[in-house]
């Protein structure tokens, strides 16, 4: 095990998450509010924590192995919330570390999950910090580390696998450096335009920079207590329901339109699914909650807004769907599990997951009484290979698993009722962030307890890392020298 | 398509469902409840209604090919349904076509979920015919009727296949019809042994017979209101708990000790994972609703009935499980996914499945970071094959895809909680019986409309067959000539 590469990694990823801060305390500082002292003084700390280990580690390989590439993402989005929760506990906005924690787990996660009960009266910059580790989270931190910051490492293709959600499908990008580069470029032009929309539509630029880091991050964290329905605009939710299709959709996509392949990109078969699920759920909704808001121009456009919401695991709300019809809750709940497209800043199993699985599923019907019929079963235009799709029913039960033992641990100690329990574990491995019941749109996860926060912690980071590698960090195999 | 021959068979099935129907006759004309006539009248259409497919449909062809098996099975189970509906309609039990309907299917897959709300006034013909429809449905119904009628067909596997539960892994018994009478015997026997223990221990005959034919066909139904509970009795919740397990072990194991196998059977692997879940979740409900009734006998017994009777999807209760703790009941509900071991008379995913999901999803773990580890999954000793691992998972996916559209489609309708009606749809998937909220195991299915209860049937329907063959029924090519 290359443990001095690992530290020189971890140690340039301590820095970079120290000058991340930066921009919260500039906001801190704008406003007045008393918590730029609590970003200066985390800033210290990161920077004086990661600097040693950056510059005076010498790694004898400069290349990691699979294994050694695994162990550091894992360990690395660990740190990274553990050291990204000072400005909660030393502002004193979230004085338990465990909550502090959750909460930067879940920033950093974009899930969007919050412990924090009065949003309205928190401090700017606290609140500027929670969106941006949205930003930051969800393209993935240790590409943005390596495309930024000299860290001595050979190939960094490990890395960007563990952190690119989705099962790698089409190879679009090429994977190198350069390919990070070019999709965090798209990322932050994207999240401009959403932020000039916003303001073009009447938001403040604090507000609107809120907004479209959390949208972008498909991550949720809003600035107001009533998310994005306290502003009663319906041009905010139209842009804000676009920008969040936008950013669950494949970004492969928007590099190949860039390289002028545009019949190409449209063509995609995930995008095709992932919309027609879109707008079916939306409809749906539509006509079940039209009694509710009785204008048609309302219904649809809650209809798309929180479906375009949990698809792409942000977790943004105009109202509380727990009040809803029961069969949209349903339709909610099942959207909950299918999540966006792979290669997005969104959670869930994954379109291209689903996609697939139904398209086994109806080939073992038809094979049940035609067995010798071989068919293969084609994605994007390509037969898919066995292997892979042995792998994606493996996740899809191992995701279900987690949700389902996430909810009877945290059953144990906190007696939410079922529906709680069982969408609040669920919500954290999608990534998705509020649930049903005392966890909703308007609810929040306060009640549960510190080790409860800790399970749920765990399954949002599982959730993001597509699961294995976290799961990986209890494997004995990982830690044993020879391997 | 050799309909001639599916015509002979189901006219066969007619014949003997309207066999079946005399033990209840007797037991009405015994008591004197006044539904005699109804089963009169029933077994009279029945027979009518058979003969002439079963005595003058000549097929050209006397095999069966595997698509026509089946469809025969899919069908046969239909019709049973309808026919067995009679008896609770003529009698006036249930008045209304889709209640009986919904009752009998219920009793066929040995569900056991209820449309009736006062059971304790009910005549005796009924409620003996009710959990006989347990009793034949358990082994399945086809291979009965190839067992004692002659049918003139000249393979049987085809129809055992489709309607044995379970991914069919070690080929204990040879595919003939003599298999079928084996297993018929020891079924029987087990029922009988039942039935003498539940009379010493205090029940009358009556009680006894209804007990151990909802027992032995892993059922539910009971002629109590408060189900087995009704009696307070530890002797017959331990007996009850004791067969609730036996029915759920592969009956091939039985099979083997006869042979006298002993050893051999006990090494099951299969067995080994039932048995550890069975314990392990007891003992953790034991401890979980040990403040609720106080004394450690008392706990531990209320444990180990209630997950025998959803882990053997039986769906006896000895108390109101709604009113657990949250833990106690996330355990309930994730037994519900589980089910029972392959080849029993038991539903659900089945334990075989589990433990190879289980397997597989480790090994991805550890290929995550070894990705060149070639690891083969063993199971009863031998290397699995990938095709079967991969039907596996897909049977899991299809297994809770259905469960989350059924349960949506009934959410359209009736506006139960969330809670309800997904546990209304996972129960009748996995034929458990009794979910949680107002299907508990103190509630019933009465509130459903008529349109919901035929979609439940389809899914308890769908988890007796193993999903696909019913599912095959609505897919297009099954109905296509040529083939």
């Amino acid at each position: 095990m290359n443990y001095r590469l690992i530290t020189r990694i971890l140690g340039a990823i301590l820095v970079l998450e120290g000058l991340t801060m930066l921009p919260a305390m500039g906001i801190s500082m704008l406003y007045g509010d008393g918590d730029a002292p609590a970003f200066a003084l985390s800033f210290c700390l990161a920077v004086a924590a990661g600097i040693p280990g950056w510059a005076f580690s010498r790694p004898e390989r400069r290349d990691l192995r699979l294994k050694e590439g695994f162990l550091t993402v894992a360990l690395a989005w660990v740190l990274l919330s553990v050291v990204g929760a000072l400005p909660y506990v030393l502002s004193g906005a979230l004085p338990s570390f465990m909550d502090a924690f959750f909460e930067t787990v879940s920033g950093l996660t974009t899930t969007g999950a919050t412990i924090m009960t009065d949003i309205d009266s928190q401090m700017r910059g606290i609140l500027f910090w929670r969106s941006f580790t949205h930003w930051i989270g969800g393209m993935g931190v240790l590409v943005l580390t390596l495309a930024i910051l000299p860290s001595g490492i050979g190939r960094a293709s490990h890395l960007m696998r563990a952190e690119s959600p989705g099962p790698e499908f089409s190879k679009l990008l090429p994977k190198t450096g350069n390919s990070a580069q070019v999709l965090y470029i798209i990322y932050a032009i994207m999240t401009l335009v959403e932020f000039v929309l916003l303001m073009l539509a009447g938001l403040s630029p604090y507000d609107a920079a809120i907004h479209a880091m959390s949208t972008a991050g498909t991550g949720g964290f809003s600035n107001k207590g009533l998310s994005v329905g306290a502003y009663q605009s319906p041009a905010v939710d139209w842009i804000i329901t676009i920008f969040m299709i936008l950013f669950s959709i494949n970004f492969a996509l928007y590099y190949r339109m860039l390289m002028g392949h545009f019949r190409d990109a449209l063509r995609s078969e995930e995008l095709h699914w992932f919309l027609a699920i879109l707008v079916g759920a939306s409809l749906l909704i539509t006509v079940n909650i039209l009694p509710l808001y009785e204008d048609f121009g309302t219904a649809i456009r809650y209809g798309f807004f929180h479906v375009s919401s949990v698809m792409s695991t942000t977790g943004f709300a105009l109202d509380d769907f727990n009040l809803w019809p029961q069969a949209s809750k349903i339709i909610i709940f099942i959207l909950m599990f299918i999540g966006s497209c792979a290669g997005s800043t969104g959670g869930g199993v994954k379109v291209v997951r689903i996609a697939l699985m139904v398209k086994q599923s109806l080939m073992s019907v038809r094979r049940s009484f035609q067995p010798r019929r071989v068919t293969v079963i084609r994605f994007e235009g390509h037969g898919v290979d066995k292997d892979m799709l042995s792998q994606i029913t493996v996740f899809f039960f191992t995701f279900v698993a987690l949700a389902l033992l996430g909810t009877l641990v945290i059953s144990l100690q906190t007696p939410y009722d079922f529906e709680t329990n069982f969408t609040a574990a669920l919500t954290c491995v999608s990534n998705v962030g509020p649930g049903f019941g005392a966890v909703g749109p308007m609810g929040s996860f306060a009640g549960y307890s510190g080790l409860d926060k800790f399970i749920l912690s765990v399954l949002m980071l599982a959730g993001r890392l597509e699961i294995f590698p976290i799961l990986a960090l209890f494997h004995p195999a990982i830690w044993r020298k020879v391997s």
